[in-house]
């Protein structure tokens, strides 16, 4: 993994998601988790108030450098270990006890994630409502245009452009629906201590929990170290997602072909050639369609990391650290690209009605 | 596609499933949308109910040999052309004109799909409902028993076999209320006719597409010709059980090993070898990861057939004609073995117990 | 795995090859190679020539019913137990004990594999020269027509047709180079017995292993168990062919559009629709795009199956017994398709010659 | 694409690597490309010498910041045309028509490609070399020793270490085979201008092309703009190589486990928990198996863009620049590890004997 490039990183990437997932990110969302535990055991009475204050104020200054954390995640297979090394570093002796108090690894990673998800979520939501406010403006400014269905690579019949727009439209309205049904299952707080067990305070293991996940903002749930579908469920919320803009990319390459002509993805102007200065190139379709493959792809592996060994298993779990951020970047990618096509896409409408009267004078009848 | 092997038909496959998939199922439920959409269409007046009344009598009778079909799907990419063809040859010249009446192939295709889809739900909730029972008498039986727990791949901290056996049970919980919401968007009937607008009378398009569905059984819903994100949304699921059964069956293959020797498969005998007598092999857990790992990657074949270009493409539809009957054989397969090893296992409660004090005299105060 | 459809049994299949990854396929080389493997062992004083010659006799005979492999193959993971077991049915006493005599179940697998494997790729060069032959045709008629040239799916300058038919030809010959240089790994024998080790006549190891090679006509080498690195080479060569004939199908969708209009796939009539009679659809092609698509998804499988734990891991070898199959029949029906396409396929030459004229109006100087 | 993590970078990634694949190698070998086709342009009489020193004096000094070929390449959906304005800038008038003088972007890219994957090549035989010596040694020192083969994930039969490490070193040796015939197809020029036809100097196309190869050090071939056969063939050989170490990180886990304890990955010390420190994980080799499968997937990517539509198709080239890097990089990840494991792995070897021992004690013949 961990392939960065300044030079695709407007064509191909998206800084404000890649924010959002970024070091500094994972960071922040640690640290959260460790002062939200702190809190949360202090107002069930499992760690002194005063050592859950200290927590809370040295940690929310703490700044740490990613780099810092390199050489322990080598060594540990986590950032985990060395990022509380740090944190003690700062803390008094009395606190520094009460730090991670009972807590694992993942029960910090997994639940950093789940905020960082929830971040990433926050912004596709707005996205993606702009986006289908476009889509519903294409429809009422051209949903009534005549133009051609094609099915099986052929023209078809007549239908209106609204048909096309709304197979890009309807699927959104639906992914709404399913992400709603989906948060529930994926904003929860991971905890269950070494082994899933919360073996440090089995009496107050329910309790606290609730408090962790009420500090935090999310659902209470029990222990999922291995349990992997909801992660499973949403990333593939997200390949679908990218999905429908691949399949908007791929109509959009076709219907603006030289020949065909009905569109333009860019009425200011498309890509241009190093060899051939008349081109105007669909670049972000290609995009688009690109990207579809690649969350496809990489949904194979999310699912693959379900087969999670044992109590942990970081040669599964290592495939979401890879693959989430992806997703999430390549959705935020698609979502911007998505955007711009359709607000800037020339409809040629003459074109579109030219070529069904050249159809129907052909096919009469029809 | 189409690999078929007797050898492999009770290991890596599963009958009961595959009669639901098979080519007498499909051709059945392409006639039963036929036989429904004349029946619908008479009740709204489109067609006359002596038409839709024969069309029923004559198709329930049909008996189609699928090798019949071949020839025809090779020349026109589909089967419903000669379908039709083999069916009118039994019509009045009077029913003849009104069966099909309007339709298009895809909507055959994939409403067929959808009844198909449909019995093979009704058989999954089935197995799950059986899987689920035998993992909660598993943890009335063994729950409380100790046992180690193993984090990245050593033993971490004693735990119950409860929790081993409850990663396994609540993801299955949630797959239960995961495919309530699926049904909704899945259980759906595909009517568009042509292009998608049902060009042939526009004017009864959504009373005639809710006759169909109340006669079929599924929910009314606009066509779907080129956007298959509930298709995804269900086969993702298929991939999310097959993937809690790999994690039963890598969990499994752990602790049956020779020197944890916690569970044996199958009490009654194992795989055996046809070099070592000695050995008992537990070759249905090793059946459900590889299973697991064949759907995830099917699913990305799924994903990326969401890229369905213009309003018809079979080069994307056929990557669901191809991957679906097979992720569904997969799961039944993963079923199957599932409930025979939760009947079958042999759980060594006395070398749990031991591995347990073994660890705790090593690690004094865990 | 273990989906099979006569309805799909041309479009998405192949006859030819599907006979060659049979279970009787199998079936039979799985007795050939515990007929060689006799004779060689009776050949280097292992045991007793009369056994050898009765083991040949027998099971040269020996009719077994893929059926009857199907319970034991359930119960052991694997079908070599059971076929021996019928095979010594029918062995005098003094011969049983001779059958299989030191080796292993994924001896007779594996070299039965590669036994298949070695018929599949004679059927596939067949087929390849075949097509060769009818693209340097195509060439040799049309190679010099203009055309325009599409980059990024938009009209570039003129090119000739022999430009894209050679983008379809050039792979081929390279990849002819490949599989030369890929037989010479693939073709080798595999004998281990129960762990690599051939335990049961290490001072006789190589010499038996050279003297199986040479009955089977294989390439004698160090038994490969746990290294499966010749199998992954061999079937990324099974997916970059196909991916060859989807760029190839891709290229012919575009071109036979109905506003492009260069060739049409199928000069005799290509696929009826059951909506439009109008239509003639590029089915052919559309099938090459999918099936490439299959492949790729499907090499994947294969290379995390080298992920081989331990000295035998059926977790990861079922990947190849559900990949390899597929490939072969997916390759063979790739070839099929690709072949009636070259010959079929209507070039329209003054379409091409238009466009260019059109272009080089449009764009003087060009 | 597009995540980087500094948190990562030395568990999951490959500073040496990462160079070699990063924006300022990409620019310098794209500007290498330019220098060179100048030089060679100049030697066959096409442009100028003055022009084409002129060219390689400003392009050897030339810096560019990869940050200011971002909008750019958003624009263009490549960052060719950009990096050309900003050579031209530097250039005098007479210079200037002389640069990229008949190339296409994808002549740049792709070579620049070959040029950053022969250094890439470069680093990972060396690495190559260096795990191989180390496995050698490996075998020198415990090859004799006796250990328990485990097929099926039971234990077999005692044979020796030597036989595990073998399963790691065997594939290598034929990866170095397989390489030197990949580097043929591999290590070649793209030229092929606009549309792949040179049709600004079709008489001296294929001098200049053998020169401008020289110029690189580089074989000469015909352009392959859309012939991706080459590249699948490499990154088959990266997914092959790392499935290889995925195999060693996997017989790792298991011989590491607490109850079988043959071997430690880390002599010095292995991954902390934050929950418990008695543990000492095997972080390298859940690495070396959850990399392995993420090559695996990416290579499925690159097969499905062997689907090159047209004379140029970033929707299927795109796949390219995201995986190819990755692969690589994960690659050099994989190397790292498994270097240092063969280096600091302990070898139980009287764990190892006394399970044999043991074996043999309980199963008398053996």
């Amino acid at each position: 993994m961990n392939y960065q490039s300044a030079i695709y990183s407007e064509y191909l990437s998206d800084s404000g998601m890649l924010k959002l997932v970024s070091d500094n990110a994972l960071i922040k969302k640690m640290l959260q988790f460790e002062i939200a535990l702190a809190a949360a055991q202090a107002s069930v009475g499992l760690i002194p108030a005063d050592a859950a204050s200290e927590i809370k104020n040295v940690l929310t200054q703490l700044v740490i450098n990613p780099a810092d954390l390199s050489a322990g995640t080598l060594q540990n297979g986590i950032p985990v270990i060395t990022l509380l090394e740090l944190a003690k570093e700062k803390l008094s002796v009395n606190a520094k006890k009460y730090l991670h108090y009972g807590a694992t690894s993942q029960d910090v990673m997994d639940t950093a994630h789940v905020l960082m998800t929830r971040d990433a979520i926050g912004l596709i939501e707005e996205r993606v409502s702009g986006v289908m406010q476009q889509f519903t403006q294409l429809i009422n400014k051209y949903g009534d245009i005549v133009c051609m269905a094609r099915t099986r690579w052929q023209q078809a019949i007549p239908i209106t452009f609204g048909v096309k727009v709304n197979a890009w439209l309807q699927p959104l309205q639906r992914q709404l629906q399913r992400l709603a049904e989906i948060k529930n299952r994926l904003l929860v707080v991971q905890l269950g201590g070494a082994a899933g067990t919360l073996s440090h305070y089995p009496d107050k293991a329910t309790e606290l929990r609730d408090a962790l996940a009420k500090e935090l903002g999310l659902q209470s749930m029990a222990q999922w170290h291995t349990q992997r579908d909801n992660i499973c469920e949403f990333t593939n919320w997200l390949a679908m997602l990218t999905g429908v803009f691949g399949k908007m990319g791929a109509d959009i390459l076709i219907m603006a072909q030289s020949e065909v002509n009905e569109v333009v993805e860019n009425a200011e102007g498309g890509g241009k050639s190093s060899a051939m200065p008349h081109k105007s190139n669909p670049v972000l379709s290609e995009a688009l369609v690109a990207i579809a493959k690649m969350n496809a792809g990489l949904q194979s592996q999310i699912l693959s990391g379900m087969v999670h060994v044992n109590e942990r298993d970081a040669s599964a779990w290592i495939l979401e650290w890879n693959a989430i951020p992806q997703m999430l970047i390549n959705t935020g990618t698609c979502l911007n690209h998505a955007l711009t096509i359709a607000i800037k896409m020339k409809v040629n409408t003459e074109q579109m009605k030219n070529k069904v009267n050249q159809f129907l004078k052909n096919n009469p009848g029809k």
